[in-house]
């Protein structure tokens, strides 16, 4: 089999400490390709540009691997990536982060790094988001680099998933020994309180920051929340039906 | 029974006609607080304002109306009603519309008007988001109105929903006696085809502009795109558990 072409990308910015490290454990897999954000598009969720013009610069970030920075959001670099860069090539797997913080539960649905592996896998490329549960710029991710090479082996050799998926990865930020193994469960229903903080600009006119603490009140024992909790790395395959099925037929009564 | 207290946003702009019918609908079943963009934020999915500070300004846009605009995304003009402007009182219900443009199937993911009412209804408020098939700004919404009044009319009055929900309607852009009615359905496994239009700016430098054309791949018949082509309201109930429970037990092998 020929190498993989990877697409790496990410929502902390090219320059983040943690696509670096991603971009490490994915060359020992494929031929990796990065297309990322010129600066930090954290909670920027599934925004695309679609009223202003997108840049692509070429950059000479990682060696030996092919990098452009893109003005746009996480999901523009995936877009950018498959339909104008890499748009005579076939993707085989395009890989996202490492984020720096957790992507858990409710906040898959925030997450610029989530959202580019969902735009991939919604092509048709299987992708997967990896997220460090530190969110500080100098976090050490060599342990994470470590439990990404054990699963993307697993992955690649093992060869047991052939077919397009999504999985939100996220990782404790604990030493290689302390971390457990590998917990595949679902989306903890947790959410964050959020709180703002007001303040006065010179002009005397008010400002927000959006601030807030994450609420554990979902409390049962398969998601990745508590997988998080036990010391786990968290798996949570993932797609983007959003449809309520249980609801379609609580509504039908709209057709009478 | 009180009023209910209606929150309503879109993603088009606090000045978009969209919202403004939708205000004129509100108007008739509850007491309506306006909390919307100050600019066009169409695309901006789920995304929030993290680095940034957010003001909002109270404005006279609507008739009676207290309204407020925000310099934020959609999700963040329901977080900041949420937490700072309505933080003493309970939100009945959250509308988000009109949109200028369809949100059926797949686009639900970049859709600022569908994140928004989905950020409400994560915090627990019964939400709807109403988009019209007709991109341009001087769209007609009256027949819009009138469905989306006898569709609160149902809901508010017959009261057979007391649960929280979210509902994603997209409105055919057809007169009156032609639209067939509502149809409840699910989400369409449909996608975009990606086009960028390649261009080059004084400096000599490229850039990209996002277009594409949409790609009708599904066509079975209970899905909000074959309800559109139909003539019917599409009405889908939607959630935010975003976990393919399907692919769980086929990635517990990574737990060995």
């Amino acid at each position: 089999m020929a190498k993989p072409l990877i697409l790496v990308t990410n929502d902390d910015g090219i320059t983040a400490p943690g696509i670096k490290a991603l971009v490490n454990v994915a060359k020992l897999f494929g031929e990796v390709f990065v297309v990322a954000p010129d600066k930090p598009q954290s909670g920027k969720g599934h925004g695309i540009t679609i009223s202003d013009p997108i840049r692509l610069r070429k950059v000479e970030v990682f060696d030996g691997v092919e990098s452009y920075e893109c003005s746009g959001t996480p999901v523009d670099c995936v877009k950018l990536g498959k339909t104008v860069l890499l748009k005579d090539r076939k993707i085989d797997f395009c890989l996202s982060g490492i984020n720096h913080g957790t992507n858990s539960s409710i906040n898959i649905i925030y997450s610029g790094t989530m959202s580019a592996a969902m735009e991939a896998h919604l092509e048709g490329i299987p992708s997967i988001g990896f997220s460090l549960l530190d969110y500080s710029f100098d976090a050490d991710f060599s342990t994470a680099e470590r439990y990404i090479a054990e699963l993307l082996t697993q992955i690649f050799h093992k060869k047991k998933i052939n077919d397009n998926f999504l999985l939100n990865v996220n990782i404790p930020a604990l030493p290689y020994d302390r971390i457990k193994g590998f917990k595949v469960c679902r989306q903890a229903d947790a959410r964050w309180i959020e709180e703002y903080i007001e303040a006065t600009d010179p002009k005397g006119l008010k400002y927000y920051w959006l601030t807030g603490s994450f609420n554990h009140d979902d409390t049962t024992e398969d998601t990745d929340n508590y997988a998080l909790e036990q010391g786990y790395i968290s798996i949570v395959p993932s797609q983007y039906d959003l449809t309520d099925y249980n609801k379609i037929p609580k509504f039908k009564f709209l057709e009478e």
